[in-house]
């Protein structure tokens, strides 16, 4: 038997296709409201000054100074400075204007008086004790002057870096375009979830969940589609999936039994279908039809989340500007089997600082997967890995 | 003056009026398709078996063990076992039947060989190597037995998840609902996002955020309005508010200037409108309104983030059933002075294991809020925090 591709061999060729699909990605721009989460592309930039204009920090009276030395002091109240004023208000000297928090400070004026330190009288407002020069006086731009950077290219938005491009005036901002996925599932036997099983059926788990995994990893998932394995079908699906994304993924029909749509229909495309060194996702494939990458699982379910969280995850994510998750290394709680050659992601718990392998290896244990929150990487060349060995794990 | 109210008077306060109201959230029903990031309320049971009948691992033949004593041999197949067959085949001693990786295994039959290691011939197919008995053959129930739990309550639905309630036949899960909430931002200076500006205006910040605040602590936006300081406008669009959501959260309005016009509609309605010892975030208000609770914030964006994330992001992640996000203790890598009586909540980035202060108290600083990731706590009773000095920071 010819010696079998490895997996970072597979993972390899898998970014070379899928790579430069995904860095075509370009920016798109969409407003404040829908943008919490997506990655900016291009930096948020104020136009003005922020505050963008000279402020009340307290409810209080605009003062000058110079007339706060003596205090207590009594000095006549020439108005309120309204919000939103329509012509700049002036102070005159030996005056006190009201004004509210964050209402224009008057011309003239150089301080508030907080409204607290003071007493209303007749003819005026007796101040209490004097402030400081400049006391809760916001100047224009003291948070930002004009071209500032409010928020970096490659920031992952947070309601803090909306808040600040919403005081920059920005309405909408320039994100990284999310892959665009399309996910088929195979299988003459596989029937939408819910739908009572006869002899041989089962439910589709690969469309529900690839479609979920490709969102987590910040796609957007454009269709999930279930074919059975007649190559018609499955072309004309095809077809319409690589006419609608940016990147198509496929469940099933890769390894050698007689009825293998995504083989027989993608081998006379050009596809590369082969068997990795790996357990569970030994049967991988990967074409590129009308310039889309097409990425095929094979279609045990445990198989299938396995090839994604090894294969694709790392792509998605640096395509949306997400950082890596990356391996941990740490000590397994028990000892492990392993077939030699082939490179196992056995389903572990994370707990206390090691990882306990859950559910053994059989590819069909999507119940145990479920119990799992990382694999457990055991090298190909290992057929026993003992208890206490430190192992790579990787966090699901 | 009154001795003012603590953060945590007021934070029990908040929940006494807010935690009730959340509690009464009941489940509903997603789909699995949008049911990713939700939390459970009810354990997603297996009905039957999984897998649900006997299948085949392997593409290969179903053979009877005792057949395969004496290998090499040659033994007739009778057909293959289709995916989904109308009626179970049954395997005649001394005679195969091919499998494709998934299909039933047929009566009477207690191996697979893989194909691998078999050759067509004439007459039928050369078994080159024996297998173990039971080899290659997934029995029902062998990942789950009817009535197992494949996802508890309160589980955070992952992919891997949902892989487990589509295997086990749901299409739709029970979920806890997410807590409605409404914004109302005030303040007649107060203009969306984008608009331009004349003197005394500013941009929109508060809606915006709060809103992204709220979805990020598991809840669902139903609306976010913009008031301007007319009681009237105001009380119109908080009956909207009250009628459509669980919780109602104003920003502006709660001070001491002239046209607060949160405290003007709702004093009268028995709100709470007070001054907490806190900076930012001084005046604080909350009122019962038709049996909605409404929370009423500052109007300072910087004020307004730090409320809600002091006051109700801890509520809002209990009733959706997620993690509190907890305090952790770290060094301060610069000294910071605080008002003494009055608890500070500074931001800061976390760098190295220590925390460092950004962009000073004020409470307009909203871009140096959005290049912080986390809060300090700076105790009522400090005016001075040296650096080296182990504080309690808060994660953004």
């Amino acid at each position: 038997m010819a010696r079998r591709r490895t997996v970072d061999e597979h993972a390899a060729r898998i970014a070379a296709l899928v790579g430069p699909a995904l860095a075509r990605n370009e920016t798109e721009f969409v407003p404040l409201s829908t943008a919490i989460g997506r990655v900016t592309s291009e930096p948020v930039v104020t136009v003005g000054p922020l505050p963008p204009f000279r402020n009340a920090q307290m409810d209080g009276y605009a003062a000058h100074y110079a007339d706060l030395r003596r205090t207590p002091v009594v000095l006549p109240v020439d108005g309120v400075v309204a919000a939103a004023p329509t012509s700049p208000a002036v102070l005159e000297v030996g005056h006190l204007l009201k004004v509210m928090t964050g209402a224009p400070v008057p011309e003239g004026a150089d301080c508030v008086v907080p409204v607290e330190q003071t007493v209303e009288e007749d003819g005026g407002v007796r101040i209490l004790r004097p402030v400081d020069a400049g006391a809760f006086v916001r100047e224009a731009g003291s948070d930002a002057l004009p071209g500032t950077v409010v928020v970096p290219p490659a920031t992952r938005l947070a309601p803090r870096h909306l808040a600040a491009a919403a005081a920059a005036g920005v309405a909408e901002v320039a994100v990284r375009r999310r892959p665009r996925v399309a996910v088929i599932a195979t299988g003459a036997e596989v029937v939408p979830p819910g739908t009572p099983l006869t002899l041989g059926q089962v439910h589709d788990v690969n469309g529900i969940t690839l479609a979920a995994l490709a969102e987590e990893a910040g796609a957007e998932v454009v269709s999930v589609e279930l074919t059975p394995d007649e190559p018609a079908a499955f072309e004309q699906t095809l077809q319409r999936a690589v006419a609608a994304a940016d990147l198509v993924l496929t469940a099933g029909g890769v390894s050698k039994g007689d009825f293998e749509v995504v083989r027989q229909v993608l081998e006379p495309l050009g596809a590369d279908v082969t068997e990795i060194a790996m357990q569970p996702g030994g049967p991988q494939g990967s074409a590129s039809v009308r310039g889309t990458p097409v990425v095929c699982f094979p279609g045990n379910p445990v198989s299938a989340q396995v090839s994604f969280t090894v294969f694709l995850r790392p792509l998605l994510r640096a395509a949306v500007g997400l950082p890596p998750v990356a391996a941990v290394a740490m000590p397994l709680a028990e000892g492990v089997h392993s077939p030699r050659g082939k490179r196992q992601w056995l389903r572990g718990v994370v707990e206390d600082g090691s990882v306990h392998p859950v559910g053994g290896p059989g590819s069909h244990l999507v119940v145990a997967m479920a119990a799992a929150d990382a694999l457990i990487d055991v090298p190909a060349d290992a057929d026993f890995v003992g208890a206490g060995s430190v192992v790579s794990v990787l966090p699901l």
